[in-house]
C-alpha cells in the first residue's frame, strides 16, 4: 500500500493550484492518499507554516510523506529538498519550512533533489509544488528509496525562531502562532514552567495578569481569559467562548511572562 | 471495506487542528475514507453545526460514521458520546450537536464513552476530537461495535430549536440558517405550508411581501426576492443572482409568516 | 480501479451542499476517489469557475471525471450535459462553464443529460449538483458509457472569453483572473508574445511600465512589480512578495499592452 501524503500550502482555496498539483500527483501514483493539512498558509510566512506542519505532522502514521509549499523563493536561488526527520519525510524547499519539525522531531538527513527524471518533465519556474515537490512526493509514496531523489546535504536552513527564557524566577517567551479561535499560542512549554507550577504561577500578558494555570476553557467564567497548556504542549493564552487576540489586542510577538505567584 | 467516516467541526481550515485528527485517525485505520462536510461551523455554534450535519448526513450510505466536534465545553462535564440514529453513527460531545439528527432520523440509543482503550494514550483536556473522537471514529470504522465503546445512556442533550406555528390560518416560523450563497433557511417544512398552496399562499419578511412559493430561484427577475422550497424540504427566501440576507437585512432569528392570498 | 472525480463549484466551505453532493456519490459508488479543485468560485461566475476548471484539469490522470456546477440558472431552461474533451470527461449544466476546457482541449462529443434512471430518484429544482451530476459522474466513474446517459448534442453554449489581439507593433490583452496571492493573469499566452521576446519587450498597465518578461517572482526587488509568464503559460503581473491586485489597484478586465522596447 502507498505512503500517506500530506500537503501544507499557502496556496489559499480558491484557484486551481492545489488542484494541479494533486493531479500531477495522482497521474504518477493513481491510489495515493493525499490528506490536506492546510492550504491557507498566510502567504509566504514560512514560520507559520512551519509552526502548522510541525503540529499536524507527529500525528500521522510512521512513513508519511509531508509536503510544505510556503515558497516566496520559488525560482530562485533556494534548494528543492527531501528530509528524513523522526518517522517522516518532508519534501518542499529549503527556506526554514521544515526547521522546526527536523529540531523537534531529530533530523536524520536531508537530501537535495537534483534527479530531474522524478519531475514533470517541463518544470516552471514559479510553481515547484506542482512541477517538483508533488511529483517527488508521489514517487516517494510509491517506495522510491530517498537517496534516489539526489544528494546528500550537510544542513538546512534553519528559522530565527524565538526560544523561551528564564529570567526574574519566572520563563519570559512570546506568542508564536494564534489560532483560528483566537487562543494566543506561546512558545513557552509544558516542561518550562513544570518548576514554578508547585507553588501556583502566573501569566502576564498585554497588561492582563492571569492566576494559575488551568485545566480546561470552561473552567473559566464565560468571556474571561485564561491560561492553559493547549493541546500541543505549549502555554496558550485563551477566552472561555471567545477571542484572547481580540480581547487582549495581542498577536504574534507579543511577549508574555510566567512567574512564582508573588 | 472500512465505513466512511465524515467531519463537521468549528476548527476552522488554516490551523493544524483537523489535519493532526485526522493524522491520529488514520494511525488507527490506515486505508479509512475520511470525508470532510465542513470545518467551518461558526466557533461553538451547535445549532449551525447540528443543522449542517443533519442535512449533509443523509446523503451518505448506510452505515457511515459521522464526527461532530463544535465543543466549547471540551474537558468540562459534558459527557463524549456515541449515538445511533437511522442508518448512522454520530460521535463526539452531549451538548446538543445530534439532537436534531437523532430527532429526524429517528434514536435508536446512545452511548457514553468510557471505554479508554479506544482514546488516544495520552487525553489533553482542550482537544477531544483529536484524542477521543476521531479514535472512536476509527475504531468504529474498521468495524468494532458501538457497545464495545461504554454505557447505554437513557437520552442525549437537546437543543432549544425553534419550531413553526400555525396562527390566524397560516404558519409562523423563523430563519435557522443562512447559506453562503445568502439564502435564508427557514424552520417552515413543505408539509407545514401544502394545505395553503392550494388557494396561493404569500410570505413576510422582514417587511417584504412575496406572493407564492416558487419552483427555482430563475423563475424570478435577476435580483427580485422569491419564496420556494429549497433542496433540503424547507422555505426558503432567495434572490436570484443576489443574497436575500443582504437585500433583505435578515439573518438567522428573523420571523417569518407563510399565509393565504387575501 | 473507478476513475477520480473531481469537483469545481461555488458551493462554499461551509454549508452543507459539497457533503451532501458527495454522500450522494458515495452512495452510488463506495470506493471512488473524490478530489476536490475548488468550491469557492465567486457565487455564479461561470468565466472563473471556466478557468479554475481549464488550469486544474488537465494535470489529472487520462480518464478523469470533471464535475463543475456554477449553476445561477439551476431548475430553469439550460440543459444538464456531459462533455468529452481531450482525455477527459465533463459534467455539469450547459452555460459555459466546459466551454475553455473544451475549446483548449479539443471537444469530441457533448451529451445532454436524458436518463433519468442515473438521477436521484428525486430531483429537486434548486440543487442538481447532488441530484444530477454527482450521480451521473458516479455512473461514470464506475464505467458506464457516456452514451448510456442521453443524446448527442451538436454543440455547447460558448462564453464570451476576451481574446488578445495584435496592435500597433504588440499585443493588447487583458486581466482573466485574479489568484489569491493577487497575481493579475491576463489572456495573452507565452506564444502571442514570443516573437516580442528576442530584442527584449515592456509591459503596460494599469500607468506602471514593466520592463521585460521575467523568469520568476524573486528576480524582482521585494515589493516591486513585474512581469512573467505564469505556470499556465499565460502573461502575468505580479509584485515580488507583495500583491499586484493591490499595488496597481487593477482586476480583472484591466487593459494590458505589450510592445517592443523603444
Amino acid at each position: 500500500m502507498n505512503r500517506i501524503v500530506t500537503l501544507t500550502t499557502d496556496f489559499g482555496l480558491k484557484d486551481p493550484y492545489a488542484g494541479a498539483m494533486k493531479g500531477a500527483m495522482l497521474s504518477i501514483a493513481r491510489d495515493m492518499a493525499i490528506v490536506d493539512i492546510t492550504h491557507l498558509v498566510s502567504p509566504g510566512n514560512i514560520l507559520e507554516g512551519a509552526f502548522i506542519l510541525l503540529e499536524a505532522c507527529r500525528h500521522f502514521p510512521r512513513g508519511t510523506v509531508h509536503v510544505g509549499v510556503v515558497d516566496p523563493g520559488v525560482g530562485g536561488e533556494r534548494k528543492p529538498i527531501l528530509v528524513e526527520a523522526g518517522d517522516y519525510l518532508f519534501v518542499g524547499p529549503d527556506n526554514g519550512l521544515f526547521s522546526l519539525a527536523a529540531r523537534v522531531l531529530g533530523m536524520k538527513r536531508a537530501i537535495e533533489l537534483t534527479e530531474k527524471r522524478f519531475f514533470l518533465p517541463e518544470v516552471s519556474s514559479t510553481f515547484h509544488g506542482r512541477d517538483i515537490f508533488g511529483p517527488v512526493a508521489a514517487h516517494l509514496a510509491t517506495g522510491t528509496a530517498p537517496d534516489a531523489f539526489g544528494t546528500e546535504l550537510g544542513k538546512i536552513r534553519a528559522l530565527d525562531i524565538p526560544r523561551p527564557s528564564a529570567e526574574e524566577g519566572g520563563v519570559s517567551g512570546e506568542v508564536i502562532y494564534v489560532d483560528s479561535f483566537g487562543n494566543l499560542i506561546t512558545n513557552i512549554r509544558k516542561q518550562d514552567i513544570d518548576p514554578l507550577s508547585g507553588a501556583g504561577c502566573e501569566v502576564l500578558i498585554s497588561g492582563a495578569l492571569l492566576k494559575g494555570v488551568r485545566k480546561t476553557y470552561a473552567v473559566a467564567a464565560i468571556g474571561a481569559a485564561l491560561a492553559l497548556i493547549g493541546s500541543s504542549g505549549y502555554l496558550e493564552v485563551a477566552v472561555n467562548s471567545g477571542s484572547a487576540t481580540g480581547a487582549l489586542k495581542a498577536g504574534v510577538g507579543e511577549k508574555v511572562k510566567v512567574r512564582p505567584i508573588r
